[in-house]
């Protein structure tokens, strides 16, 4: 096996040094329900990229059956579905997001955006509070 | 044991339907540690309010030695302590936000609340996409 790969001599300390980052996470709940949250969001990103609910399992490490069962629950909590099997055209359908569901996807990530962007000086505030461990 | 109480019977089923909201939570992590999330915030304001750790982790429902380990990593994480032993005036100290705890808090609750108004058109219209359900 090759050696890892090891970071450049000069900044060895400092290199190991985490920064401290603000992590948000959104969630639409409808009473006890999760209707949208971060993993559904990631689901749909793959779904989009891999064009089947199989493949984007796979890259997300995750059983086809949870997969599934995400796709399906999404489906229910929306007034439409987001995820519907595509019209066989060569080599067959693959799975598609619907306009409901490219809809939700960005949403969802213009909504993180837009707050991250608006609370940026506020953000870097808090984050300067927090002492860097030394490593 | 009296009977729950019930709602007005002008509208039973509409006022059972579950509203879709927004929830964000927001976390400040370092490397592997979470340094500030929304159970330290929460712990933050009922020390403020209680003015004693003992009483913030009862009126959570949090066991004391929880909440003194919560403050302990905070106080770790930070630049300077958020919560110290306030000094003893009448009827004895107590616990008090540091101009520190203060700032994290604040910070905290202004982001959070900046990010709702700001993405406030896009929270709508990812709302709407959610179904209600027919209770």
């Amino acid at each position: 096996m090759p050696p890892a790969p090891t970071r450049p001599s000069k900044t060895p300390a400092r290199a190991a040094r985490p920064r401290p980052q603000l992590r948000l996470r959104m969630r639409v709940v409808c009473g006890d329900t999760i209707a949208i949250g971060p993993g559904k969001i990631e689901l749909l990103e793959a779904i989009q990229q891999h064009r089947s609910i199989t493949a984007a399992a796979k890259a997300l490490g995750m059983s086809y059956r949870r997969a599934w069962l995400l796709v399906d629950e999404l489906n229910r909590s929306l007034k439409e579905p987001a995820v519907e099997a595509a019209a066989g055209g060569t080599g067959g359908g693959g799975t598609a997001l619907t306009p409901m569901g490219l809809r939700v996807l960005g949403l969802y990530r213009d909504i993180e955006a837009q707050a991250q962007a608006a609370c940026r000086d506020d953000i870097q505030r808090l984050l300067a509070t927090v002492a860097r461990p030394d490593a």
